[in-house]
């Protein structure tokens, strides 16, 4: 850890955006005890596995897909690059897109897209398309993170989901993007160590590539 | 990260071990939808904030102390060195014990007791006596690490997370530490990115120190 980590977490707080703005995604905040009343401050959260910054499991849309019990951080660490979908009219990040990119086997692919602008939970929000979620699961990308709160929607089946989780390649969902040019940096990912659930809230940052790697 | 990475994060699931076995501690996993019912798998999960592996914020003690809104992971990364308490018939570690430690200024600390093989919570639990806080403070170290759920018992008024919590010493409680070695390395730690709180859930990590600061 440096300072030249970017944190590229989303804040967690009452009233974040939370996905399809639906009240059991928001994040809640209980305070059991006060400075006034007990001589120190604590509280306890709840919040939905998918709320803010956070890595799907296949569990999550494969019935007997691995649940986090035995994820290994290292699926979600290492070399990336960010692909910047934001200028593009289309909501939906597809294979051709994806092609004209700089995408290299093994990457963890950060896909940077209007949604990082978005102020409140926008319905029409930009996805991972199937076409483009089977290009870069041919391509054996390492991961796939985007600044959606979800990764896919309006595709039946969830075939953006399956292509990715079904072989082995994370998805990182909630990134927050707006600051982050697109290029070749080195991602990390450290989520909480939940046993037995379908989805894990992390922090993420960038960092530049050593010189080497460049 | 790489797989050098050695984990120091307790894992989180229901009947973990928590503090003072008080249930209003214990972590909660609600699963709201599963494959079966709805064709997906989805939950949420309530944990009080000082649960498995976390860091205090000064609020948690100083009444008027900072939140975690604007805490800064640098702050908890960095050279650190693991003492380890862990053969010592006492259950209190003071300053006589970290004095004859080689800790420098800078350092984070990390104290292996002997609560890293207990099994179940132990009332007598080891823990970082007053006189062990305001050396490691006077030290000007960075940050300190348990492997208590507590860092302090039956201390009247707090003084052990006063005298760091207040000079900007933050504190990692509820360490792994039962397989590592007193020595020097890196330590890692990435918190939730939750706003307004006194405790940070945690991912805490070991790697080597690379060569040249050896």
């Amino acid at each position: 850890m440096s300072s030249e980590m970017k944190d590229i977490t989303m804040p967690i707080y009452e009233g974040m955006m939370v996905y399809k703005n639906k009240p059991e995604k928001q994040f809640k905040s209980i305070q059991r005890a006060t400075h006034a009343e007990n001589g120190y401050h604590e509280g306890s959260v709840c919040m939905d596995l998918h709320t803010g910054t956070h890595i799907d499991m296949p569990l999550h849309v494969i019935d007997g897909g691995a649940d986090s019990t035995h994820f290994d951080t290292d699926s979600v660490n290492g070399p990336c690059v960010v692909v910047d979908f934001s200028k593009e009219t289309s909501r939906a990040v597809d294979a051709n897109f994806l092609k004209k990119q700089s995408i290299l086997e093994g990457d963890i692919v950060l896909i940077k897209t209007k949604n990082s602008y978005a102020e409140a939970f926008d319905f029409e929000f930009d996805f991972l398309e199937a076409s483009g979620a089977v290009y870069l699961r041919d391509l054996q990308v390492k991961a796939v993170g985007i600044d959606a709160l979800g990764i896919e929607r309006n595709q039946p089946g969830q075939p953006t989901h399956k292509a990715l989780l079904g072989n082995g390649i994370y998805i990182i969902e909630g990134l927050a993007l707006k600051a982050v040019e697109s290029g070749r940096y080195l991602f990390h990912c450290f989520p909480l160590k939940i046993m037995g659930v379908e989805g894990l809230p992390a922090r993420a940052f960038l960092s530049p590539l050593p010189e080497e790697e460049k």
